[in-house]
């Protein structure tokens, strides 16, 4: 070792240079641990949402939006229900699910967080779903549209179309608890969904299904739509 | 001849009541005549409209009504096209057909005359259109819709869906005057032909006919569908 290598390492000059690389190195590991540990907690949460394939689903009472969610669930999509949001709030303040106080609850939500308080909460479902695919049932205005194209680059509007009378005819004998019972309180609760905007969503609709003929013809042609709007997301 | 006959016949009353006679048959002649000329002047002609087949055609910017209305016009059906009404007004005007013209005839028309006036102007020229089975090119509203129902018992509205990228690219490459230059005036015209109701329109269609496969099969279904219509009102 030359005199003046043992000069240097006695030093402090070298002595300092020695601390601050062993400070320099240490946190620059800790900078990576922290962005690694980020990129979980925010950064790839993100990046997986960004990445997620959004398919919006409009349409009418009775038209079938059940039967395009359940082929959606047998090809691996995960399902958000737009109207569970204010079901769950009911729940939360302990009120019965009923029509009234669903109303009562929405126009609530709405003067308190927004027109698109109910699409807003969606998307942080879609986030926490753990498919990569999702579904979100009962889409119904241009704006709800909007919130989930701002979260999801890959969001497709779809919807599925039957005529009145169909689409009476099926509500009529399904009888579900809040279906109804004549064709006047259909026609009520049709005009009702359109004044919310669904009549513009489902005419700015990528694909519109026709859900007309037999259920399995019907599936098939869900299925085909489906796997268009991957196609279209993977080229 | 008896006494009796032939003082009777050389009786003033034999000859009143054969006058009496005569005169009556004479107007039960004209009465029939004067009911058969009514008949045809208005009679035949009430009963003919309550006759007519009207098919009523709803469809966004591009989205193929044309394609529908073609197909219709070899199949024996008569045209009326809405957008003509405010054409036709500008013309008795001397105006040119200009989008801010006719936008101004629009407004001025609907204030004279009520929303409806498109509609109801369409109502006599499908009265006076020779052919049985009429297409009604262009319809935009639900208030439409129950303007024409008014008048023709045998209405159904029907509507051609193609998604907003098909449409635009159809707009862009079709080049007509009057056609978007780019995507911001083609939503632009969109969201205005939505703010009139024609979502809503679509939405309650009979039947929605998907403009999206090539032309040949999209006008086996256009020929289906009008089929189907006609086969409804014939049971």
């Amino acid at each position: 070792m030359s005199k003046a290598m043992k000069l240097l390492i006695d030093s402090d000059i070298y002595n300092s240079f020695f601390t601050i690389s062993l400070l320099f190195l240490i946190n620059a590991f800790n900078l990576k641990n922290y962005l690694l540990a980020q990129n979980t907690v925010m950064g790839k949460d993100m990046e997986m949402s960004t990445k997620k394939l959004v398919v919006g689903l409009a349409g009418m009472p009775g038209a079938g939006k059940s039967v395009v969610v359940n082929v959606a669930v047998k090809m691996g999509y995960g399902v958000v229900v737009m109207g569970d949001v204010v079901r769950e709030e009911a729940a939360k303040r302990r009120l019965e699910p009923t029509p009234e106080n669903l109303g009562k609850i929405m126009l609530e939500l709405r003067e308190k967080e927004g027109n698109n308080v109910i699409a807003k909460r969606c998307v942080s479902k879609i986030e926490k779903a753990k498919e990569q695919k999702v579904i979100v049932d009962g889409v119904r205005s241009l704006s709800e549209v909007e919130e989930f194209k701002k979260h999801f680059p890959k969001f497709t509007l779809i919807a599925v179309h039957a005529s009145p009378e169909t689409r009476f005819k099926r509500l009529y004998h399904r009888g579900r608890s809040d279906d109804p019972k004549n064709f006047e309180v259909f026609h009520e609760r049709d005009m009702r969904e359109l004044s919310v905007g669904l009549g513009k969503a489902i005419a700015m609709a990528e694909h519109i299904i026709i859900n007309e003929e037999k259920l399995e013809t019907v599936k098939e042609k869900i299925r085909e739509v489906l796997e268009k709007v991957e196609r279209k997301w993977m080229r």
